[in-house]
């Protein structure tokens, strides 16, 4: 293929390390001027292409770019916008091929979770269909970690270093005030139909019974009575207790225990508050003084302690995803494949976009304790390698140095109505 | 004096750095053999005085003691407790001098906020009283930064720094999705009288305007309409809006906004959640997608952020403590005093507990700016210094190491009745 311009978007929630795969992205098809011209980002994700607001990051110095690497959130502006199918919205499609072909776009690189990829997809089928010669990639992100056929998602393994990290500190200060004060502490972490970050808050425990002692899991359904035994038990035996409870935590027909009532733009249903619920549950039921904590978006933004082994596999395949690229690759997703446990090993892998768009990977039953308020041997050792290393920004007068850049956008060539 | 042993005791809500003035008390004690003999640290702050539980640090490893200054929380247990005056509550009192003369102690520590100096002042008050020669010395601690007399308190500069770092990255999150999605984020940070740590989030500010736009004080009475135009301006500029509330934030009338509702934004049964409660509002009244979080204890116990500042203070003022106890100093607190904004500058001074306990030092008017809802740059330039500098701990499998001590009590000789 002639030398061509490539477009990359960031897609539906940021985390700690979307902009280390942009990073990747856009540092590797600079090494590639032969071939790529410029990499556009587009301004607030997908719409960027549709609004043909296309961010030229070739007017952002090495310096930026490289910045990108220590900077949380979508550097060019996300979005949560889902594309109907190809036959519903035609002309959106339609749209979006003519900006890439007014542009000279040729790769499509679409950083984003499943529904994200399902676009990528159908991207890829247009272009096929109407003959516009494009490869296109998907890059994997998501916190939730609920992505298919590949080990881990970029983002996960920071929000669960996080996770873990802020348990083992939340529960070393109730462990120490249990006495007199506080006795049961509930932290709720993200994950709407998939409890792998709850769960890898047991990566604070160093000993059997160390806390988290109770963590409320989308997968297992949640059973009143159980929970206030266990909770009791607890505090009998060790003084206090430490809940981490998931957002998607549910009863077992399926209504989450905090149902906020609205949707969000994908029509899912919004939630939060399941912290104060299992608190206030606790307080009514035991008597236990409690408090709780929401990390809402400080989880996925925290990138401060992000996970070195997250940063160098989002990079990778931001890096992979052009490779794929220039080697005619298109309708895929680069991914990672581990090949080892301990020591943790990995490569990059591929899977096609027609087989993980829009499929949830929950945690296997085989990493939840029988109890269902932990996990097994088997889920510690998945999870372990995920949040090793640490990878701190800079910081200047106590702060970290986060990298803005210009976001120049380039010149428009096509009507604004469309 | 003679050589005598020594009683340490952590009080109150514990801080990622009240083991490193422990720390500071222990190493400094080990350096004074000759006059210092064991140092006993409180099972349980005071309560391990009254209980005979005293925990010999002697039995602790210099590396054990060492890993103190990386460990968040209470490391022998703190305690909500306060002793009642003299005339109310002789009896306890009289046991607590009981218990230092059975075990020889004759250095009497107290590590908390304004309750824990009064009660080391009363200790001070009745060894004299009784002819009980005993040096009496207070090490502030407080994340609220409430304390009177001293520049700053230790543990307030790291959740300082955890709560601006935090502010800054889910700022960062909002900001790159704010075109589709969450437009208003409100973060709820500990205060319930003095809005030190709220106003600490200013820090994440590089430049006027950025977020977060507004800070809710409990220094500045709540006015529903003003903050709600200052919500909508805020969205109407910036395209998002970053509240940080502190919990004790308040209308006019003293009642806290927590407790105005008694549900919060999902109908459960309030919790003391001001930030669900602000962002109900936003919501009701401008109808703006909102999140929201709740830090709680996460805030205080973040050792892996900690201010480098804070740790260093923090240390110097447990070291101090035990020096002054050998000049023969009693009834006094040590204390931070600056002597310079910037480079910041400190050193050790002393302030008479009399005239510490139970004084409460709220923000001065002149740091809060006109509209109410930020700090001015003379705040600013208060609050900078002390979130200056990193201090990681050490980690291990991605995880941070924090030491766990053996806490082995010393044989009692005392009746446990009194």
């Amino acid at each position: 293929m002639a030398k061509a311009n490539a477009f990359y978007a960031q897609s539906g929630g940021v985390t700690a390390v979307i902009n280390v795969s942009a990073c990747g992205v856009i540092e590797t098809a600079r090494r590639h001027k032969k071939r790529i011209g410029k990499v556009f980002a587009g301004r607030n994700g997908i719409l960027g292409a549709l609004n043909e607001e296309l961010i030229d990051t070739s007017k952002e110095s090495a310096k930026a770019i490289a910045g990108l690497r220590t900077t949380p959130s979508g550097a060019f502006g996300s979005c949560r916008y889902k594309l109907a199918s190809l036959e519903e919205n035609a002309i959106e499609y339609q749209r979006l091929i003519d900006v890439f072909r007014a542009h000279n776009i040729r790769y499509f690189f679409y950083n984003g979770g499943g529904d994200s990829q399902d676009t990528a997809n159908k991207v890829s089928q247009l272009s096929r269909r109407l003959g516009y010669d494009m490869q296109c990639i998907g890059i994997p992100k998501t916190v939730d970690n609920d992505l298919a056929l590949t080990d881990t998602c970029p983002g996960f393994g920071s929000v669960a270093k996080y996770v873990a990290v802020s348990t083992r500190e939340a529960a070393l200060d109730v462990a120490s005030m249990c006495e007199t004060s506080t006795k049961v502490f509930v932290l709720e972490v993200m994950g709407r139909h998939a409890g792998w970050i709850a769960a890898a808050s047991a990566l604070a425990q160093d000993q059997p019974g160390d806390p988290p002692h109770i963590i409320l899991l989308p997968e297992v359904p949640f059973v009143r009575a159980k929970f206030l035994k266990k909770v009791r038990d607890t505090v009998r035996s060790k003084g206090y207790c430490v809940v981490v409870v998931s957002e998607g935590a549910q009863y077992k027909n399926g209504t989450f225990l905090a149902d906020a009532g609205g949707k969000d733009a994908f029509g899912h249903t919004q939630l939060g508050g399941v912290a104060p619920m299992v608190a206030q549950l606790v307080k009514n039921k035991l008597g236990y003084k409690n408090h709780w904590a929401v990390a809402d978006y400080l989880q996925r933004a925290a990138r401060h302690i992000a996970s070195a082994t997250d940063v160098e596999q989002a990079y990778a395949l931001g890096a992979a995803a052009v490779e794929f690229a220039l080697q005619g690759k298109t309708a895929v997703m680069t991914t990672i494949v581990r090949t080892q446990d301990s020591p943790y090993r990995w490569k990059i892998g591929e899977a096609n976009l027609s087989r993980v768009a829009n499929v949830e990977k929950t945690m296997p039953k085989s990493y939840i304790s029988a109890d269902g308020f932990g996990i097994t041997a088997k889920g510690r050792r998945y999870l372990a390698p995920l949040i090793e290393g640490e990878d701190y920004p800079l910081y200047k007068n106590g702060m970290p140095q986060y990298t803005v850049l210009t976001n120049h956008l380039a010149t428009k060539k096509l009507p604004a109505k469309w």
